[in-house]
């Protein structure tokens, strides 16, 4: 069972910068905690890490054929973006979006997903941690399919 | 480790009806599944159903010195209920809310949600299995406030 | 053939108060012409009144297996309960909803209906008519789905 | 006691279109029910079809002094006439809207009714019944105010 | 110099209905007022009353080439006729809109004039007087494009 | 019979800037035609203008039993002052908006008038002329009310 | 002279949560203030608090023959409950709506009242100190009346 | 292979007024494009212009059974008519809608078509010659259903 | 103690017009009621009135160092000025928004109160009783902060 | 006679995805009939995909100097490219929008599109073949403005 | 060279409140700012400062003949006063609009400007130092022009 | 000190192509005037255009520990891009925002800056010139810093 996670724009800063708001952990202490976390499900993960909304979505083309579930944090372009959608869409592999932080208690703008609604489902507010649960999940929908 | 499990209204009738929107499983099997996961997590819960508004405000009232996180899907709740917004403000207990449904991916109403902004994340679209997902996430938001 | 009839809050108050608004019937009169309609049609009736969301909810998921069909005044819920709502859709039943006034031409928020959308129809503007209009639809459309 | 029934644009296309959204029945089939339903409540019945916006105000026009009650289906005019409203509330005679498909349950813009607030009442959702039930509540209208 | 003056859907029914909003002048007695201020004015007036938007539309096409000015009062379809709005700018005569009523204190609906925009001027809430106005403004109008 | 003329701010300019949207008419040429205007219908004129809504507010207090109508073009306070419209209602006499601009071919935030609804007519679009026209009405509501 | 004094949801928590948004005071000592003022204007007071919708409207409707004012602090269900708002209307008492915070000084949805319109005033951001003075509103209301 | 070719309201005043809008061409002119285009594409065509809502309704009930397409230029009616919307749905046919000028550069409400999401494509912009272009498309759909 | 009353404008017209909506005090006998309760509380007041909002701008700058709570009603200008709320936030007083109506009660725009979200709390509905609960609300301010 | 042909994000996935919203044609398969198709009309093509916004604009930039006309299908870019838009406006050329689907027949965020009004005209609902009206119509561009 | 300076409403308050928001600066030292930023420019400035809507469209209209260019900071007035926009637009002198903080960065309702659309252009976030920025601008201007 | 400049999408066509809004200059000369300014200032600069949102959030992350101040126009993506302002947020160097044209007195959707927010300071209106101002208002933040 092979995953894509996908991390978005300006998620290569995490650490460094607003720890207040996205925590301490740096995109490389996450991105550890993924594959252990693969590791340990017997998952095999591919990690992308894009500030370009055309190169997401190609990563998503991509995708097709090479994966079975897609990780997205889609950051900043989970609220602008009608091509990472339509590319969600076109690949119809089942996609999970998760966020670092809680969207729903910050600014009124990033309360809108464009992406959510063509993904399997949602999970936000728990930091890099966020992504191990989406593994666990990822698994649960391949093996709900197989049977 | 405690942790208060609350569904909201028609939760009950899960399995009976609508199985297309919300899936074959009851609120038995759910609250098995929950048990299960539980045990395995080392965590004590405590799980209650309720179609009122206040019967569910004074759960969470009670979950004050009795739970360490709240679980909960307000289900219809979740996009009127200021009463039990404030009511988990209150208490003051890191709360993960859950819904079966990819709520984005629904009626427009069911998008915005009043008691998102005062929990600690939201988990929605993994059905019953989405309750096991935040009992992880109820360990580790513990274990990071204890370090 | 059975039919649930839901009157929702404020409506035990009918008579005594605002009659330049809901009539001088009180609610005791109205059901006594349900009744009689009712048995006019061979229709056997139940009728409950509760000031209360999860109460009304409830009434609606007992409906399941003794009931035909629901014929419910949401009252003030009409424009705010997605739980009644929710409970319409769980059990399935034909619904007809009914308002003694037209909603129409009253204040800009009794317009909107969150529970019209998941019934068979709805009456409004005939007073405690209404209900003997529904009785006589609800008697169609159990006819109709016979044949 | 004398009633003017008004169909509105289109509805002389019934049962030759979408008739999943509109039902099998034909016009003439609909206006028979009418007529017989008519006949058993003792009402002089006179039938207009229009898909004349003008032509429907005038029909309004001259109910005065010929008609004790207008039921009125303006289908497609409901949503954007302010003429007919202007006509109904210009002649003051009680009128009953019909729907035949419960409107609250299709696309937004046909949730909002130029005509109700001046109609006395307002019934959707029971196809050609609606009339029937119409014609019964214009009997009961008529009674009333003359007790 | 002449004048077309086109009175809109329901003005025929004036003096008999709603005289609390509209007054108790008859069409004919605003008519007579109307041919009486023309006279004095030496201006030759045509008077047009339509129900149908389609015949108001043509009567404005009419207006080229044998009316210097045309006085309107689009009635009820000042609020929803594009097709009035693009006639009037089709011929591009000066047009002056008149209401019997105040639109501004009247519902918000009728706040909102499509055909405002393309006219020279608007004058309302004078009763039949108003198209007297609009004669004494049609004549300046003429007269200051003739200087 | 006494009016008392309004003008709001910046009209002092008039003649001197902007004479594609306002015409190339001085505010002492207008008030030259208002003056002429009242004499032949036998009115006593006071003309006030001021660049101060709290000014405008006073003098419409001061015509309470010193002028029997008000003729006001309150220019950009249209749009933006509740005090001169409380300040209409609160003296209770009847009063005419007049704008020497078709306010409704402007910008958008122009069309809403917050001093129209407590006023008993409008005229626009008439440039000085407009005042004239407003003598005329002020001279035809007076009489009414006097019969 | 009798006064009904209504705690809405989450009160009961007062003094335990929060205190930056809503004090140190608990419920308790809040009472204890209203019923000592209670005694110095010669009122006699019921308190009741609760958490549910349906309770705080068949309090309302117990007030009728049994209390002269309501003063009531919806507190959640200010912004979400027309039950409340139809329940207030019903009785036809003077109500008074205290709020212990400046709900204009708080989240945007805080400011629309519901329950507002049919109150006789609102009074809020006094802390508990606002029901004393509602208290003495209550008093000059009820002999406003008797005079 | 049978083309309904409907012209709405204004149309025949093209050529006349507004040139730098709409252009120099008459409607006779638009007419022999249409014709000319239709013989070189093997198309029997009929065309049809009417300022009336009713007609155009009606016109396209007609086309049932005599036409294979409609092309349908709504002009003003495009923006106000449920009803020509409603037509259109009715009678099921493929349907062009065709615009002489580029809708979405013009006034914010000629943006919003209530006829095209139940039409089969849209072609603005391109004066007289979108007629022709949608005769081809029309042609290509006809054989892409036959095939 | 030293307290500032403000009036705004229009309210020096109270008891002569409008006692429907304001009462039929004047405004003198609404100051020599806030000076006796003053006197009672032992309070010293100034009280200004005016229609001019730089006016009321000013007078709320000089209550710096010479008052110790402000109490205003900013009549319309609750609804438009953000000079009135930019003052009150620049002298950072404490201040008490009083209104005679209850405005939540009124037209639309009354319910939106620019000045609120800046003072302390807000009474209205209770005519010029509202200024003598504000009082006694102003010391219990100063005794808080006292203590 | 030349013109570059644009396709935007995600038109590379065409015909392995969403066939019943997109139809079976493989972008390949559209590209060969523009080829044809400009072969027929004597045009010369560039056609360039991409999924970069960054790199659509500054094809669109190359194309000033190098062709005639613009085609482009934005697709997603469409509802969220200003981008697009303002490099459309600064090379002047003219631009024609092209759709594979009637986008007013979709999703609600579908139908703004931002590029149009920069735009010549749009063509949308008649999939690939779409591309081939406009290229006619391009050449009709392209000979207006030669004569 | 000319230039009027215009301080809006509060601004007299600088540097005693609210430092956290505007800066510890008075207008006193920025005015020295101002005047010595202008003698290196070799800039003649007249400063005024008004709390008063009124006195500031005189003062504007005062700059006719006597000043090059405006700088102004029209406060609160910004989002409220129509009738500085209107005075600014009929002197016609080149205007720059200069916040002291980043009105983007603030309140949702000083987002909007009625004043800068008329304006030359908008200086914002620099405190008192955006009032040099702006001379040197006004320099520009006129040079510019003068070329 | 450092600046990096960041011109956004479509500026590299200055001069080029619509002048009348833009201005005759091209980007090479605005960007001597910038590398002049800086000489005169003792500011050491970096300029960077790019069409490709992307790249300039790069610009901006390596911008962190290589520059003291941002100045940015994003041109088209001030109005489109949470990714942009998300890397100002993230790398927290002070900075402005210029726009050559008044984005206040242009189409609607831009006068919405989703980036202002998050700088310190915005500049619009002054063409190229808005560059040096910029940069003198950069030396006057980082004085200030420094102090």
């Amino acid at each position: 069972m092979k995953v894509l996670v996908l991390h978005g724009p300006n998620l290569n800063m995490l650490g460094q910068r607003e720890p207040d708001t996205y925590g301490a952990q740096t995109l490389e202490q996450i991105d550890e905690m993924i594959t252990e976390a693969a590791w340990d499900l017997d998952i095999e993960v591919e990690i992308v890490q894009s500030n370009h909304e055309g190169e997401l979505v190609e990563a998503i083309h991509q995708a097709l054929g090479s994966a079975d579930v897609i990780i997205i944090n889609p950051a900043a372009y989970t609220h602008t973006s009608v091509a990472i959608r339509d590319a969600l869409a076109a690949v119809g592999l089942p996609a999970i979006e998760v966020h670092l932080t809680n969207i729903h208690a910050r600014e009124q703008f990033r309360r809108r997903s464009l992406t959510a609604p063509v993904c399997h489902g949602q999970i936000c507010g728990f930091g890099g941690w966020g992504y191990v649960l989406a593994l666990h999940a990822a698994r649960e929908i391949v093996e709900e399919e197989a049977s």
